[in-house]
């Protein structure tokens, strides 16, 4: 990328952050101010013109301020288990992979998931946990658990054998998936054991069919169309660490 | 993360790309180094004690100075149109999606991308040309053209179609998807118009097939096996920056 492309990358970034930082949607605002961040720096290596060097050297400085703010008010609502962040999926839109959404969350603190949810029962709703297993265990190296709880369809037979299948492959990265069914479950939520509780209004079904096996967007996430739903983020104060 | 896990993850990172530096593997070992010092940048704000301070600011300067000298000696090397790098893929082994594989050749310098790869025919051949575009389409925003030389298999009657299909799946985001068909192509490579050729022994299809449509690296093909294959990256000095 040239110096121009990087800048112009790092203003668009930044000004992301800005903005989810005024909406008070503070950890994608921190992701956004770390990477308009590392435009900036290492767009500085390249610069010689003192000016301009000096004028880059503030912008850094004042961002590096804003996101260590940020982290100390993350970190004090989350002492205190009051943080709440909101984030609305528009109808149509793109760009929400579970990565995207929640990724951030993800890390090597986490030991374990547990995922309530009660439509992962469909051929499409059981990939959809695969692709959301498929995450975790890419995104947190200490993670040895999986709960989900979910209900029964009993026209959807191969359902059991879909999420057994899933169970057995889990195995080989030491992972234990644990299976529940409920009939009254209603709520649908991930909640990590590093504290953080994901409320998706849908569940992890909220992205619409894709067209075909060969639209874009058939793989990537980021490129499907999402239903409108809403996406609340907690941070629990008394973590529980282990389930069962 | 705690700050010791920042630490260790940053010690193998960067361990991992002073292995790849040696090695010669330079692109690869500078996206190393770089997360590497984004880790210790993020540690160091959160150091009080001096002297933890002033040790972690030689390494950083240390590997900020190594990253410059690589990043000088691939645009110098580049510049005599000698660039090359080799990576071999092992047998079983896993983590070669294509965006770590290739990803870090794709900027928004990219306008076209050409492909030619004679075994773009099957179905799961032709979905991996439509990972491909995904991943372009999400990595290149200035994308306008991407060239398909393969060849035609008549047992494979749906192969035009699916190429259809995403032919007029791309319009949308103005690309242009042009498909030829030879019956001598031998070679396989990838050239981007920022000067880069990619050149896959096995072309795009290097994946093992998963064991069901339930196994972890369905989707996520970091966690696919891989067939052993050699991969060549090249940067060519006289960029032809439009095809056709």
């Amino acid at each position: 990328m040239t110096d121009a492309g990087i800048e112009a990358a790092a203003v668009i970034v930044l000004q992301n952050g800005v903005d989810l930082d005024n909406k008070k949607r503070y950890t994608e605002a921190l992701v956004c101010y770390r990477e308009g961040l590392q435009l900036l720096f290492n767009l500085m290596k390249g610069v010689t013109d003192s000016e301009k060097k000096k004028y880059l050297r503030t912008k850094v400085e004042a961002y590096m301020g804003r996101a260590e703010k940020i982290k100390g008010l993350i970190e004090e609502q989350k002492t205190m288990g009051k943080y709440h962040e909101q984030i609305l999926i528009e109808n149509d839109s793109t760009g929400h992979s579970y990565k995207n959404l929640f990724g951030r969350f993800l890390d090597d603190e986490v030991t374990s998931v547990e995922v309530e949810d009660p439509y992962v029962r469909s051929f499409h709703q059981c990939q959809n946990f695969l692709r959301f297993c498929e995450l975790v265990v890419k995104s947190c190296c200490n993670l040895n658990k999986i709960r989900l709880l979910t209900s029964r369809d009993g026209s959807v037979k191969d359902q059991t054998q879909w999420l057994e299948t899933m169970k057995q492959n889990l195995q080989r990265y030491r992972i234990d998936l644990m299976i529940e069914f409920s009939s009254t479950l209603h709520d649908r939520q991930i909640k990590l054991s590093n504290g953080w509780t994901i409320k998706i209004g849908r569940g992890l079904d909220y992205f619409k069919a894709p067209e075909s096996k060969f639209s874009l967007g058939f793989f990537d996430m980021d490129l499907r169309r999402c239903h409108e739903t809403t996406v609340d983020v907690y941070h629990i104060k008394d973590v529980k660490k282990s389930y069962g």
